[in-house]
């Protein structure tokens, strides 16, 4: 891997905001509100931004990333492709449960559901993301689908998949910004109370993690290898989709120089 | 162009999206709102989201794509560099308005500057988006600036463009969930009045615009062939950022195949 050195720096940073992240979220909902329960009340609310944290922003963030790990680039492509799945189909059902809980805590508040931009757009996010990861599955897991099939919709679940995310990152900003309004009153949240600032500290920390995934997905040198260069040629190096992790924001001199590299490191990639 | 067809009906719709966006801003605050002033009451309030959506979303966004426009590659691509930091410029002083007009307005009513996730990481976009100019101007506008320096920034350069870009119109869904909180009374934004249905429309159509300025931008097919296809050699052929406009989201085979048909438009590109 080329800037190994600079990848692991990277990684290691947006691991960090990921842990910080859901430690600033455990500490608003334990210190700061009424803790966790599942009660209807406050405390069934309260799994809503945790649960986002944990499952929709870092394990999805984590499943963007995971083929660019490079100690993973000895595994199968195809076991990878499992982990990918498995962590976001993991990252949806959290994600499932923290909007149970916030209908829940809605109904037995007779606060009406889905009246909010944030609402809106993050049940969009709710219902793409499952119909990402069964087009996924079905396209990428599955033997049978055809090998044009697989590279003519790689465009498509790379970009819907960054949309979603970066989706679902925008909805937690604006979560944030509804409950602060909503939840401090006296001091109110223009008062900046403590509770105010972890929050808004939470809120950066978690675009800063998206900036720094979205970073480490759009490095062209930072790509898997194809299957035949890591492992010989195998059962899956001739789908099209072992060649197409995406790549995004990067210049055209990165995309060449990165595709020169390959090309040089063997004959077999030209057969991808 | 490859898919010219499909580049006229995505570029026609983020066109008419952006369009949409701004009638929806005023139809808010001239219809809903209390209309246009400079009084340091809500009137000069209001010039804050229809400067942001006119300005820091719209002009931006279409700064961002301009290269993408096949009917601008006959014009030389310093020109199409001036017409792109031109538009940045614009949409950065529609921004810097829009503040005053939200710092007037909160001077005026005595309510604190800067307390808000919203507040901080839009500052944040509006500080790093003159960075972002001065940077790009110094770099790829002055003719002293050696190649190499060009060609290692280029994807500092995109990324921290489009970072900031999203990062806009997060924070853009951010005040709209805030001011129709805090100015939503009698009925409130939970009873889901037409002035709600309508805001939260605008935040739809901002990310949709969103949304297809980042699938415009992340074509490979879609970009500005090099100077030397289009004009012949010129002053500038030479430069390496002219061949350096962001694919993002894209796969590698898309990549490969725009590079393949670069190589098969002529020898020229090698120099680049």
């Amino acid at each position: 891997m080329e800037n190994y050195k600079q990848f692991l720096c990277v990684f290691t940073l947006a691991l960090a905001l990921g842990f910080v992240s859901v430690a600033f979220a455990l500490a608003w909902v334990l210190h700061f509100r009424e803790g966790l329960g599942w009660d209807g009340g406050a405390a069934e609310f309260n799994w809503h931004p945790l649960l986002m944290v944990i499952g929709f922003i870092f394990l999805q963030g984590i499943a963007i990333v995971v083929y660019r790990l490079p100690w993973t680039w000895r595994c199968s492509k195809q076991m990878m492709k499992l982990i990918h799945a498995g962590l976001h189909v993991l990252a949806f059902i959290l994600a499932v449960i923290s909007v149970v809980a916030v209908f829940d805590f809605h109904n037995a508040k007779n606060i009406p559901n889905m009246y909010s931009l944030h609402s809106w757009i993050g049940l969009a996010a709710v219902i793409l993301y499952p119909a990402q990861i069964v087009m996924g599955i079905a396209v990428y897991l599955i033997p049978a689908t055809p090998v044009y099939v697989r590279a003519a919709l790689m465009p498509v679940h790379i970009y819907s998949g960054l949309f979603i995310f970066i989706s679902v990152i925008a909805t937690a900003l604006m979560g944030i910004t509804e409950k602060l309004i909503f939840s401090l009153k006296s001091p109110a949240y223009k008062d900046s109370p403590p509770e105010a600032v972890l929050v808004n500290v939470l809120g950066l920390l978690i675009a800063a993690f998206g900036g720094l995934v979205l970073w480490i997905v759009t490095r062209p040198s930072w790509k898997r290898p194809r299957e035949e260069i890591t492992q010989g040629v195998s059962n899956y190096s001739t789908s099209p989709e072992d060649i197409k992790v995406g790549t995004a924001m990067t210049s055209r001199t990165e995309q060449e120089s990165s595709l020169e590299t390959r090309r040089r490191n063997g004959k077999a990639e030209e057969s991808g």
